[in-house]
């Protein structure tokens, strides 16, 4: 028989299908391997040459034999306006905000071909160094409420191109799914007196059948109620509500899991498309003692249908405890 | 400058790109039609003759030369048990309950080249009778909590069949968003002393610029806040929490208001990929005076990427505005 797992952090309730479950082999990409990209393409606006058509850097680092080794930039295509000022509007159902916000994009490396799991872990470090960096500048402008630092790799993950980039969206208000999560854990808290995310994470250790890596600063685990097939938390075992709260150790270790953690996507399943999702709280709460920062990597494997858009409630095909089990077993040094 | 809007029932912020915006014609299936189907594809499971390939009917209404008009069967592959017992196990976060409920799937009419767009006022009357059917007897196995009706149109909507139907999931849960809405609508009760959704419904009637069709009975409208392009809501104009407490003349005057709404999509964008749901009040809430039903048509012209996933807010690269008016002008008599 099927059973529904509740998922503690969304509070939902995930169809988790035990019986009709795929093996792991069957979410190998069906296609197999991508054709091999060039590592340098003409027309690609962050490849090396090609930086006058973005907006100026707000962010480099300079190295190497193109000039950078990391550049982030506005986006061109901005969702939000830089310019302008917060101003809400009311009336009755109505409700408005002027869309001013920073929406920036963070050119990963100069090599058109890479991606973040084929990346050395000096490379994803200098990544890590621009998200702490840009996340920091965020938190400081006065307008903006929440940052969602996030990654779309892919066609299936919503990106239309393929040179390794993330992207952070800083908003005028924050944001209702956030304030959710906040309001779960603070009442955790207070009901329990303990952080959830501590909790959910003890017990995972003392379990070890849904933890795919561990080292002495991070764990990445698929949760217990996961909404979809080998999607997977990557957690820092200190409490800390912020990412930007991370010391020069944690950093370090953070790129190196979160690497490992792609490479075993990649290499186990063939390089799925995925997104990833950095949960943070906003600067104001680096104290609480509820929250805890996370990342989400949700590979793309399935399409949300009515029944998820219609309740809520995911139906996942994959155990995530054979989803463990395999990314265990690929090798991803 | 682009806006932000604010969502009075998900409460989740819409960014609404007023510069960016495309023209409605730019949602226009790109390949143009689709290949026309043949009216019996001698594969398909829910075509007449076939009937065996399915498990026994649950619904029929007898009629014409297939000798049937609907049919209503368990889904074969059912994404919950029929049998069992409803049985929660919590230890800590770790909580789980038997999947035990209901999968039926509702096969809309014989002939496998049509689509809800393309039948009969009679027929889609047809379809609703059989919606209000087993909405009623599902709402009557004491597992089940909650039901959730829907509908996949196209391979981007998660379907794999193309003979038209649509799916039912009883769940022995009650799932977090609907009872999210039913808290949201709830305090606006109590704080205004009215419900929510008639206030909304009154709102559009007065202003009717997000207004695409209106009879005596129901109004379909684009929301102000509308989470993505052509998303529509179809509300009956009478206060009701469940679907299944409409009148016969309702019930008659809703299949033409959905086949209608569905037609200007189909003409105008050409048969898009779509899902509808139907978000109903259980059967225990039919005399609360704060919920009231409602269809969300959803056409999936857009992929959620990381900062939908990580945030829950959505860009909306479709003026609301612009929607109603364009559909107000596609002829779907």
């Amino acid at each position: 028989m099927p059973e529904l797992r509740f998922n503690v952090f969304t509070r939902e309730w995930v169809v988790i299908s035990t019986e009709r479950a795929k093996r792991p082999d069957e979410f190998v990409r069906k296609s197999g391997a991508r054709p091999a990209l060039p590592a340098f393409s003409p027309q690609c606006p962050f490849c090396p040459g090609n930086e006058h058509l973005t907006p100026p850097e707000t962010y480099v680092l300079k190295d190497g034999p193109a000039g950078w080794r990391v550049r982030v930039t506005p986006n061109k295509f901005a969702a939000l306006a830089s310019e302008g000022v917060r101003e809400f509007s009311i009336h009755g159902v109505q409700r408005k905000v002027t869309g001013v916000g920073i929406h920036e994009v963070i050119v990963e490396t100069p090599d058109h071909s890479k991606t973040l799991a084929t990346l050395t872990d000096a490379e994803v470090e200098s990544v890590v160094g621009a998200y702490l960096n840009r996340l920091e500048a965020a938190s400081k402008d006065p307008r903006i409420e929440h940052v969602t630092l996030f990654k779309n790799h892919g066609e299936a993950a919503g990106t239309s191109l393929e040179h390794p980039h993330s992207q952070l969206i800083g908003t005028p208000v924050i944001t209702n799914q956030f304030r959710d999560r906040m309001i779960t854990s603070l009442r955790h808290f207070d009901e329990y007196g303990e952080c959830l995310f501590c909790r959910v994470l003890n017990v995972e250790l003392a379990e070890r059948v849904r933890t795919v890596l561990e080292n002495d600063h991070f764990v990445a685990f698929v949760q217990y109620a996961n909404l979809t097939p080998f999607s997977l938390l990557i957690m820092p075992r200190r409490h800390m509500p912020c990412f930007t709260e991370m010391n020069d150790a944690e950093a370090q270790s953070f790129a190196k899991t979160l690497r490992r953690t792609l490479a075993k996507l990649y290499h186990g399943l063939k390089n799925p498309d995925y997104n990833f999702i950095v949960r943070t709280a906003p600067a104001e709460y680096a104290r609480v003692r509820y929250f805890h920062w996370y990342i989400s990597v949700i590979p793309r494997l399935t399409r949300m249908a009515g029944f998820e858009m219609g309740s809520g409630m995911f139906i996942n095909t994959s155990l995530p405890e054979n989803d463990a089990a395999f990314l265990r077993g690929v090798e991803a040094e």
